[in-house]
């Protein structure tokens, strides 16, 4: 059935490092105001909302709403925990955009290019355009469009956001590949019909706290995006 | 008040010149089918059906249809007058892929690099996201995000769709600035709270027959991209 057209992404965990990025922003940006913690466990407590967070407008009971806005509410959600409860709008302000300041894992840019070359590239995030469009522009990730959550208005891994994907790029779900560190994402956009890459981020939560093989069937796994680039290219 | 934070891109006439580029396909795709005409008035007379076919679905008669659709719908108005009533649906489809094989005027490509430097760039066109990614991949386009009518379904010059771009990239319409050659494009902008700059393509429609200046009031004008470009700049 030849290559795939086009290669979809998600982006947090399995391109860019989310844990280590918003511990250190964290720190940056409460340090100064006196306080004090194991940032790693703030970026864990605060990406453990993150499903819950989503659920609710899954599941219709909010109306959609960008990812900016529910990682402010989640965010809400944690502040008794850390001691943070008295912290100013415009900290949780600056503390939601420390997710535009995220890095990339080293082998991201060179998987990309390799992709790139031989098929349209997007994310296929739950991230609003606003951020994946910050963390192109640090990360230097050259997109064909952005896609995901914003542009179907819902986010994964509801049905929609896999295919709203691919009809923006005029390709059967066949003709396309999601590409994530998390076996959750690929089996739904398996059940898409989309084909599905994985790629390996065994310490995206800490050392060993994250996926090393995916748990379910996919069509290819590299142990990082080079190595499976490699592998669908031939 | 400071530089744009973003600038939005009207796309055809604007940036790529779609009379020369139909005209090219066209000929291309027809003329070894045995068929012969004055290819820019083919372009032409397709293009004359642009506003008109949009219309349909800005006035709520026909719900949101891509670009690629419309196109498809105002080519098979304009066949009789051309003697092509008897062209295969495949040759239509072809003629429609025409749009994405446009070239960007000489002075484009610069423009848009200086503009980067400073600011998030988006089309915000009527075209499709695979239209304006198949272009962007053609001339070398980088942008930060694809908007414009596929994003918010609906067409210029519609209020939402320059609301919904400005909104994406989390800006004021006043930290935005439409780019066109087209007034009415401006025109529609201004009235969203956009600050306007304006293009000349004094040829976009045959030799004489482009905006070669203004007829409404706009923030900045420039004699091509690049000169628009450095006067916004400074």
């Amino acid at each position: 059935m030849g290559a795939p057209k086009a290669f979809f992404f998600d982006v947090f965990g399995t391109l860019v490092d989310w844990r280590e990025g918003v511990a250190r922003e964290a720190r940056l940006i409460l340090h100064p105001l006196g306080h004090d913690m194991v940032w790693t466990s703030f970026a864990d407590a605060w990406r453990g909302e993150y499903q819950a967070g989503m659920e609710e407008i899954r599941s219709g009971r909010q109306p959609f709403a960008r990812l900016d806005v529910v990682h402010l509410r989640n965010l809400e959600r944690i502040l008794g925990t850390f001691g943070l409860t008295d912290i100013s709008e415009d900290t949780k302000r600056q503390l939601v955009l420390a997710w535009r300041k995220l890095d990339a894992w080293p082998d991201v840019l060179r998987g990309l290019a390799a992709l790139r070359k031989r098929a349209m590239l997007a994310p296929v995030s739950n991230g609003n355009f606003s951020l994946m469009a910050a963390l192109a522009r640090r990360n230097g990730f050259q997109w064909d469009a952005l896609l995901g959550a914003e542009f179907s208005r819902d986010y994964k891994p509801k049905p929609n956001v896999y295919l709203s994907a691919c009809e923006a790029f005029d390709l059967s779900p066949a003709e396309c590949m999601m590409i994530a560190a998390h076996s959750d994402d690929l089996k739904a956009a398996a059940e898409c019909g989309l084909r599905t890459g994985f790629v390996a981020r065994p310490n995206e939560k800490g050392a060993g706290r994250g996926e090393s093989a995916p748990t379910v069937k996919v069509d290819a796994a590299g142990d990082d995006l080079l190595d499976l680039a490699m592998k669908i290219l031939g």
